[in-house]
């Protein structure tokens, strides 16, 4: 039996409460946060509704109540506000035990700006994220430069229990990893549109028409890598790399060159961790490509034409 | 009846012969290619070759024997190289009847450069897929500026035909959308990679469990509008406009101030856009995401799991 502590429950906090009472019949998840609607708002939950009612659930109303020697995870999801964070964590550290686990779901304020109060700064690990985290997979396990590889692989532990897919960032990098990705391609559709090169509504269909369909089965590099053939990513990136430059020198997006980089550096290394990863491209790497494709473009037009049925 | 020649076949045009080849019964296809396993090579798609033996594909070994009075379709996916398609238009140009349409499947060699050598060069639109075009939808139609309405409408309509999605560019743009769109993900990824944040297969595991899943469904505008609750696109932007910004710098991708534009001009254009595309953010519209993203993701695991089991 786990105890869980959640500070902060919008509907980020009550995403993670559904996934952590899936997790096992006998969690226990006490929540706390000061909104005056609390009740009303986790009944919201049909699930968590009859949490509440079995006392699976159960509020706190104070930091004091909700944190005790009994508790062995906190996690956070309160404002994204450095002040209120790095002044809750010097709190919790005090009301619960040494090696109890203290996690955040912040999208932005890293761990070793959250911990700069505690004790153990280290004991602090980012978990974050994508919305809703009930169905989402991924958390991102962003550690500070003093966590133990302990604590990290606990995180780690945890979601891979509960079916999801956490993967570890070795450096706390700015907005993460997922959403950095996501808003340097928002920057340049926001271009396009601002261009009058295609609609928002265009920009949507582009993406869940390509890219959001390919990259629901492959990622990038291992969908690059297939691209290339039996000669994978180098192979791709030698046929296609002119184009790819001419995007980034058209799109304002810096050449590597201007890091101090020279192009064969990063183009070596991205080459031999897809080669390692992924090993030649097989025949049956595309073929799994294309069924699961298929099935995810089935899945989604029926979706898509239910929903427009019901309209 | 509709007589379609594609000239170049390789994988692409493998590709787009099954999809035309699906579209109905009575089409019919002359490839033309130089290659001397022509034959070997198209007999590798049971398809095709079934098409073959029922003279519903038939292969012409020059221009002049491809190209002639009864042609309705010409579609090019030659050789990436501005100098083979110049020349080559004018040429085809010669054969066919004025009302035969001319398609270039190039993926970034825009119309306008093409066709510079040919008599009418607003008759050539570019039709670009995303790899494999027999199964992935989106079809990018781009005219030059001097192509009349009437013919790419006529470039949508066949697409839409056959159960694609095309998606119509205002301007030719380096790269197009959808790559142009990816390889600026592809840039700050590397980037990523090469500064030991994360790992190539991190990266796709990112990707394919957060962006990649959700823009399977919805794409980013459509997700960021959900995203911002009853106040739609413009309360997200307002929440978490910081982060984006934050990011924006920190990739070193530019501020739209650089560019002579505030944020306001930019801002008000997509809020409004996604707000006329989607209108206000209902329940039913985030039910219908969640719904859609739990089969997308249960679909994927299960081909997963299958192949992972066949390894």
């Amino acid at each position: 039996m786990t105890n869980i502590t959640l500070i902060g429950t919008g509907t980020i906090g009550l995403s993670f409460c559904q996934l952590h009472l899936s997790r096992s019949a006998t969690d226990r998840i006490t929540v706390c946060d000061p909104r005056a609607d609390l009740d009303s708002f986790l009944s919201g939950s049909e699930q968590v509704s009859a949490a509440l009612r079995e006392g699976r659930v159960r509020i706190a109303r104070s930091l004091e109540e909700a944190c005790s020697l009994a508790t062995d995870i906190v996690q956070e999801q309160g404002p994204e506000n450095e002040a209120f964070k790095t002044r809750l964590w010097p709190r919790v550290e005090a009301l619960v035990r040494p090696d109890c686990l203290l996690w955040s779901s912040t999208s932005g304020i890293p761990a070793s700006v959250q911990g700069a109060g505690m004790a153990s700064p280290g004991r602090l690990v980012v978990v974050h994220p994508f919305n809703p985290p009930s169905i989402m997979p991924l958390i991102e396990v962003v550690p500070s430069p003093a966590t133990p590889e302990e604590l990290v692989r606990r995180a780690v532990e945890y979601f891979e229990a509960v079916g999801h897919r956490p993967v570890v960032l070795r450096k706390e990098t700015v907005g993460f990893v997922a959403n950095r990705l996501a808003f340097v391609l928002l920057r340049e559709a926001v271009h396009l549109v601002d261009e009058g090169v295609v609609s928002v509504e265009d920009v949507d269909a582009i993406v869940e028409n390509s890219i959001g369909l390919r990259w629901s089965v492959k990622g990038p590099f291992a969908s690059y890598h297939d691209g290339g053939g039996r000669g994978g990513l180098a192979a791709f990136l030698a046929n296609i790399g002119g184009t790819i430059q001419s995007v980034w020198d058209d799109a304002g997006v810096v050449n590597f060159a201007r890091d101090g980089h020279d192009g064969a550096s990063w183009l070596d290394k991205v080459v031999k961790q897809t080669g390692d990863a992924y090993g030649p491209v097989r025949d049956e790497s595309l073929e799994y490509r294309d069924r699961a494709t298929r099935r995810v473009l089935e899945v989604v037009r029926d979706e898509k034409g239910k929903a427009s049925r019901t309209e």
